[in-house]
């Protein structure tokens, strides 16, 4: 592999903008295409930012996968995308970086796998949780073994705004678009197969009955070590974008907080106000990004493993279908009868 | 009623040495007599303050009884024991205050409830949770509507210390023994009754697998109106007696955090520390058990209606029959088929 | 002396209630007389709280001088009565526990130890930070030495409100009647003597001038070891009651900050809220008063020596003195000239 | 000016860096030369992120000035060159963007200005404070009167690791090093000119004595408008780059807290951690960096007026010596008389 990293970028939507960032700014990365539906769009990105990279559609690739200055592919298009995109990839000889989920089914993902390690390539799936500083810190200090066992894991996990109501219907549910980030940091953190899990949740908004999809869960997870886990995962939360995270350990307790967006208060005759929490992702997990950039530079040039396995996505998948298969009959479901 | 109410203070444990002090400083209440099987602890308890009041055992409560400068009794006494002295206190005449709960079985409160009501006294069951200041301030701003529509409750409520083996052995097991309070306080939030109930839990202590108890659980509820709750309740943390509050509004979130010790914190090279919290509920509810005994004076003084209500206190046993019967199943709980 | 304290509480104001309550818990001690101008409130507060205490005014002390059962004077009067009452006290035989300021002179205070010392009872000056648990721990971290040098102190010491301005022509100004405080705690935690003392103020509510007086000031110390001090006292801060402590050494930085009043927080769609502080030094410091309390008992028992001395009075009125010199000179002062 | 403005930048530390990351991720602003003394580091730097920049040394910058893509110089090189840079770029007619301080004396600086107003050229002095998210809103929040006369503004403004001897030696001495900071911001915020300074200090590294330099000071100033402020100024806090602000107003308190690094805490058997604060000014102010680029571009295209003013930085060069006069004398000093 060439010390610079050639990247085809696939999309420039707020994922492909911050994936293009970091490419930019790094010395090991090299942005050499980008791949958008809407060509002008990623004709201005290369103007204004005075870049030496092609642009093109999804439609007309084999310049890019034959281009031999493209290493690898950075995918952040639509999900319902990636499977055709890793499959020529991989076929092409690059090196994948992909925006969760790596395909839409279990299958599928899994196909990608095997493919991508019968080709010899990474592929890699940007779980952002496992590598922001202070979840990987926390996954640090439990694997350390220091607070001995792990007693309960607690996940709160909620975007700001609902999206549009044609999103959610196309969404493939709340457990698959967003529940996904938990169920995966829950299985890396535990260290433990789930045993039995156990899906309540609500719609609030009544649109969502006829989907049907829920707006706010809670899944129990009961793992094989003893080790419980609740996630709590919702689609509203009029105050910002709050990604929480607690581990109550034998011997104490590991907490991640909000983010706050600045440091300022106010103290007046009433009220006390404190700084508000970020929004969205793209800004709370800036570093994540950053750093899953620099990971897949590393393993591209030898540094390090794959921290995100097939086994982690594919039993994430697995988890997805057991939550479902909870929330179809109201039950809890044994994780071994999922197949 | 007199304008002083006299009491007749039963047990002299943790809270019965609690209340005491708060009888003592309430210029509207006197302490008239202490019931304690070691009667030397009561006399120099006496003796020590310059008290005013007798002292006798449980076996010899006729004087008591008949005592007309005793208003209330103040019940501190073991759990067992409360069905017998509510039933001869109201006999008596007297009013009543009982630390939860009223006595162990559904039945029986249910019973003690009704020979109050024939008799016309106010039988008073103590959730100190009802009664602090920060749980108040939630429970008022939810009623108040501002925030619309509670989508999660969740309660987070840790014991520092495991309690001895022999105590857990007789303590009817962890819900009834400590949820207790977690579910009469998610019943008054919410407003709406419970339509199911799943309970998953854990005896991480392992002498517990044989009485069989557990020592963390999590509770998931299901409103009548859509309301999820979650609570989280275990036996051991080892930072602190952990008790905290978030309600999830359409609007916004209130949440009740955990109160510190002192106020100092200690930045170094290396590491921050800050405050630690309360390690008892004597300390963290100070305020609520001084609370209580002013709201059980106002209603005997006519100036408010029991806050805690018999429908409270039944529910909340019949909430502890669902989740027990949720642990037995494996399965989630009808509410409606628990009679 | 007996194994129970008797006392004769001087005054029933806000500090003369506290300490009364104090008293009343407390096995060791027991309030014997109270002595107010207003007889009536005495009596009144005899009566509710059923206490075995007799009633007297000023005037009329001979009795309460000359009960064998009186061993302590509780002094909670106007600062211009400490002196007489003091004195009384002492030659009475009686210790003596005193609300800050011995006396409005230094002189005075001093005469007022040296009879203590020639009647060998002890004469407790009560300052409310060197019983709070947070500002004792800070003193015993530095006290330990682990965290070097110490470079700079910083506290911040501010009432909610405004006393009336008839209250501030007789205050004695801001430095003597509030600074003294904050002055006594410096002395303490540096552990050095004075050398340059610098006050800047100004006097915001403008009735202040013609007194003059400062509703805000800064005094800036150099102590004789290098290590620098700073207090932010002020008459007026909106929110609350603001009493904060930073002391920044070699090794690291220790912090008092202000006790919330509740634990709730409120996150909505634009303002986060949090807790506030305490309005008022009655609840922030209930802790230390019932420290002082404890520690002038543990010291009449022979169990402790007096944690506050002379020296530490005498040196406080002597930087009063200090800091006034400096707000009529506008200059730095030298601590040695002033003699 | 041109859509796109070319820069050329002087110096490659930590700021040239940053700013140099800045310009290449703002479609605005283009990188046309950099400038260094060790030209092999510019070239690596344009060679790893794939500019289309050219490098050049210190002596050799004729092509620079007389390039026409070049718009605008970008000064991060030692305080010491800043002013042959900025006379020369101005002569050339190039706009000037530099780190403070513009010169290091005030007599240069303002004829630097006035060179500047004659060529109708923007010469911008990066204040970062000023453009730091939440200082920006406390500032604006003091402009909009609703809090009332401002009473105390209180800064606390410490460095992590005291710098090499080496460097104190030739740094002009903590006020104009660093202390200049936040004597500029408390002229933006208190909008009054100073009346009176007074500054104590310790050498507490004991190499400083023999400069003469502080590593520690307090700076107390008393406006015109009698507000006061106080600058606590370190070279030294074990614990991180501390970087506070409360403003006491009539109606209430404003603040600004330190940056955390991260989200985490661990509450143990003993101890409570919290996260650590940020080390140094290129994290901790990363936003405002990118702010005041920003900034100047919206300048540069008449989208805003310059927001630090020749005055500001005049006066804020005139403070610094009166800070200076008054360490020198060991008095207060009347701000008019500095002349």
């Amino acid at each position: 592999m060439a010390s610079r990293v050639g990247f085809a970028l696939f999309g420039l939507g707020n994922m492909g903008l911050l994936h293009a960032k970091n490419a930019i700014l790094s010395p090991r990365a090299s942005l050499k295409w980008i791949i958008r539906n809407n060509i002008e769009d990623a004709q201005t990105f290369v103007k204004d930012l005075n870049l030496q990279a092609r642009c093109t559609t999804p439609n007309r690739l084999d310049e890019v996968y034959s281009d031999p200055e493209v290493h690898a592919s950075l995918i952040c298009s639509p999900s319902t995308t990636h499977d055709q995109i890793i499959q020529d990839s991989l076929h092409a000889g690059k090196a994948v970086f992909c925006e969760k989920p790596i395909t839409v089914q279990e299958d599928s993902t899994r196909k990608c796998y095997e493919l991508a390690e019968s080709r010899n390539l990474p592929l890699f799936c940007a779980f952002h949780r496992q590598f922001d500083p202070s979840f990987m810190s926390v996954h640090k200090r439990i694997k350390s073994g220091e607070l001995g066992q792990v007693r309960l894991i607690k996940m709160t996990s909620r975007d700001m705004a609902l999206p549009p109501i044609s999103y959610l219907r196309t969404s493939g549910g709340i457990i698959a678009d967003s529940t996904i980030h938990d169920l995966n940091f829950v299985l890396l953190l535990s260290g433990s197969r789930p045993k039995t899990v156990y899906v309540q949740g609500m719609h609030f908004q009544p649109e969502l009955a006829s989907i049907p999809d829920m707006d706010q869960v809670l899944v129990t997870i009961k793992h094989e070590n003893g080790t419980l886990s609740l996630i709590d995962n919702g689609r509203l939360a009029a105050y910002g974008y709050d990604q929480r995270l607690e581990v109550l350990c034998e011997e104490g307790l590991l907490t991640v907080g909000n983010r706050p967006k600045d440091q300022v208060s106010e103290a007046g005759h009433h009220v006390t106000t404190e700084s508000r929490i970020h929004d969205h992702f793209t800004t709370r997990y800036d570093q994540a990004y950053s750093n899953e950039l620099e990971h897949f530079l590393d393993v591209l040039q030898g540094k390090s493993k794959l921290l995100v396995t097939k086994d982690d996505t594919v039993e994430t998948m697995r988890l997805i279908r057991a939550c479902n298969l909870s929330i179809e009959t109201g039950n809890p479901v044994e994780y071994d009868q999922v197949i």
